[in-house]
């Protein structure tokens, strides 16, 4: 019952090393997105911080090894599902980015962690907090 | 060049009736995550909010109808991107909920807005904010 996903774009930065998590990062690069969704992004406005969803294209398959794992930056062992790490049972990412400006399909961000050429999977609204209401 | 994905879970609830979004859900169901992912919950505790990425298995195929929609609770089209319409072109869905038990590859959560028997794709930690650092 596998689940299929298309790149709707691709991530570019020129940095050869790119910082290990989108929170500790103000590493600037670009998000192009195909033209046939160039209408999808109309109300992305500069100033948000968007939600990137995206294929860790160049993670080793996934194996029993990594169900726990010491992240590079902490002295500690995890269980997969409470880090970030790109070594996970579905390779999806997830970043948050400031977003800069936005030219045609084009979006200039800043926090990016992601190596250059990362197919990017989704884009969503960064929403943080619960709200009060019925509906 | 598709990406494939499995689930790696399904979700379980027993209402009817979903609320349209995590941020204005207070509904209880389950986490059920394979066997072979257990190790990779052994951090997940209750009081946490965890974000659960999971597969839209029941939305109709994008088509470029869907590029702008109008969200069902507000008056106003918006850019697929800039919200968390099911109808998008990687049916990739992403909710914030809270934990209130682990039991063995079971959590029991609050803020469920997934139909029962959806495939959970991914849980990943929820960070909120930016760090100052240098890691």
């Amino acid at each position: 019952m596998a689940i299929e996903m298309e790149p709707i774009g691709f991530v570019h930065t020129e940095a050869e090393k790119v910082p290990i998590h989108w929170r500790f990062s103000d590493l600037e690069g670009t998000l192009t997105i195909e033209d046939k969704y160039l209408e999808g992004l109309r109300d992305i406005k500069p100033g948000q911080e968007i939600v990137v969803l995206f294929h860790f294209d160049r993670s080793p398959a996934f194996s029993p090894n990594f169900l726990v794992q010491t992240p590079p930056h902490m002295n500690e062992a995890f269980g997969v599902f409470s880090i970030c790490s790109p070594r996970r049972p579905n390779p999806i990412g997830l970043s948050v980015v400031e977003v800069l400006k936005v030219e045609g399909p084009v979006l200039y961000v800043k926090g990016i962690d992601m190596y250059d050429g990362t197919p990017i999977l989704d884009i969503k609204p960064f929403i943080k907090e619960k709200e009060q209401g019925d509906a």
